[in-house]
């Protein structure tokens, strides 16, 4: 089997880690032989915006449909506002290809630690199901009155029904297809009393479809309280957009570092190509040096080979990754001192044992 | 000096927090002699709601401004749907006099633990603005085609350039009198690319009349990491209506929980009363029962005694809390085993020998 994927390194240490999960992809299809992967660099990024003028080309995005993955680095350069740099190239694929879904797994890889005092291995092991198409996202708004004493600007928070109900069947989905079988919703519908109203009561609709899984509801602030003092208590997430942004960054730092999480943007049709990055960001203070963590985006690699059907590949590339991780070679966000190639050339020997 | 105090407990554990800090005062007026308070109770509740059809008379707001601070325990109870509650309280008393600053204090007690590995006393010490008026809790949005398939919600943002103005102000100010002149803010307008951005620009303004103030900017997603792994580099943090929120009640679980954090509703041009309430909710599991932690509501209750200008009472009853919280009598929730009232009585006791 061949699967056809584009890659995005982006900015900065995006650039350094999708390098290294392509050379840990590639060990893995001539090891077990079993799949090939083809792939295609596209150098979409800031770089290119302050050359070119674009992050991608006009039919940037009806080049990404041909593949049957996409790869991506990470987003994000000090002399590009951040608004430009998000909503010309990642907030666009995950709109346009219609990857409604980001899953973002937790848990404390073996041979590292949580911040958190006793907090041990099987303490923490959570899925969050992210909106990834609309809410707070929703890219609506603007500013009037710009430039006078008296300037309002607005953001509108956007929740369909088509939008709220395919998420929470995908989280029912996954709550389901875990060993506790638990659902925690997220919510902030005290406070924000109108469209969020309707994200409860369509999950509340949702999960008659589902009565073996057992649900509760939190409030996103008291959330946060939750997953500090009792990780323990949760499995599956289910939030918006915003709000599991904040929560997945929250449960990273939770599980030792935001170089270990992955995320999954997936269009669960399949009528489009889904895409799979690191949570973290482009870090430009390291950029380039080589001592970025691997962790999350071959983790997040893992997940593209899961999603591409090819389940023994993506079990052993994690194993292999813990296997690393538990030998205590690690960057230093980790408590290690190796740099990007130790960590990659490891978890390659270890691919090869495989 | 006489103060007049407007308190209502509200519900659940509200009620039992709120009488023991009004215990606690009338300890505190009585020990020191300096001031006396004069306090009118309130039962605005969601029990009041249930038998009368509403949580406050129709010239509530107007009765409060009568009074010099407003003492609040909590407001929720499930069998009103949150969203009632609150927008029939809480938030009208905050928005109609206009406390449009919310103070959060957070620091590791004597005495408390937090829960993160090796961070002591000193390591985690900040106060974070929120800004309470407007954002994400502007209250407006709404439902279309609600009951069809084909519901949408929208939830609508405002951010204006007065309110903007006045709260970085606030920050700013607030930084300054901390020794270390550091403000945080933080935002996410990469994503929240319209009225965001114009939060993003004021703060930038407004730091320009205060130079010796050392700033930096967070994405919010970014400072929940930066929170857990290094709480130490932070002091003061500016934030919205709702990104405060979810942080204020994260940096009440960093720093050992929920129970001890305070809040100052605060109209800083002193037109209309202040309000200071603990940050925790009404708790109904664990309402009546008399072991709700009211070291949060005792806090506030100096916060309060603070902003009415007796810094020195407000100094003593902060000792009187820790000097007890440092002697180990403390509940559940700080590793205790103490009741509501003995906890009270400690603090009492050590007022009187103030
Ligand atoms: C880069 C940014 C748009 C993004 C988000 O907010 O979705 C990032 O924080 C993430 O979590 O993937
Ligand atoms: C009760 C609720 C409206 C409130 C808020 O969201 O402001 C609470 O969570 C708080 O932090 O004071």
């Amino acid at each position: 089997q061949i699967y056809r994927i584009a890659s995005i390194p982006g900015d900065g240490i995006g650039v350094d880690i999708t390098e290294a999960a392509l050379r840990v992809l590639a060990t893995l299809s001539t090891t077990l032989g079993t799949f090939e992967l083809e792939t295609t660099t596209f150098d979409w990024s800031s770089a290119n915006y302050l050359t070119r003028g674009h992050y991608m080309p006009e039919d940037g995005l009806t080049q990404l449909k041909a593949f049957d993955a996409i790869y991506f680095g990470a987003v994000g350069w000090p002399s590009v506002p951040d608004h430009i740099s998000l909503w010309n190239l990642i907030l666009p694929i995950r709109k346009a290809l219609n990857q409604y879904v980001n899953v973002r797994p937790t848990r404390i890889l073996a041979g590292t630690k949580s911040p958190l005092v006793g907090c041990e291995r099987g303490d923490l092991d959570w899925v969050i199901v992210r909106e990834n198409s609309e809410g707070e996202y929703a890219g609506q708004g603007g500013i009037s009155h710009e430039h006078s004493d008296h300037a309002i600007g607005t953001e509108l928070a956007i929740f369909t029904q088509v939008g709220i109900e395919r998420i929470m069947r995908f989280a029912f989905e996954t709550a389901r297809s875990r060993p506790r079988k638990k659902l925690t919703m997220v919510t902030k519908s005290n406070a924000q009393r109108h469209g969020m109203v309707l994200w409860d009561r369509i999950f509340y609709e949702v999960a008659k479809g589902y009565e073996d899984v057992d649900i509760d509801k939190m409030l996103v602030d008291a959330m946060t309280v939750r997953m500090v003092l009792n990780p323990k208590s949760l499995d599956t997430i289910v939030a918006t957009n915003l709000h599991a942004d904040i929560l997945s960054d929250l449960a990273a730092a939770l599980s030792g570092s935001i170089g270990i999480a992955p995320s999954s943007n997936l269009d669960p049709t399949r009528k489009n190509p889904s895409m799979f990055e690191p949570i973290h960001g482009s870090a430009p203070d390291i950029a380039g040096k080589g001592i970025a963590n691997p962790v999350g985006a071959f983790w997040s690699a893992a997940e593209m080979v899961r999603w591409l059907g090819e389940e023994k590949a993506a079990d052993g590339l994690m194993r292999a990754i813990e296997n690393v991780t538990a030998a205590g070679v690690s960057t230093k966000d980790l408590g290690g001192s190796a740099d990007t190639k130790t960590v990659t050339d490891a978890v390659c020997k270890e691919i090869e044992k495989l």
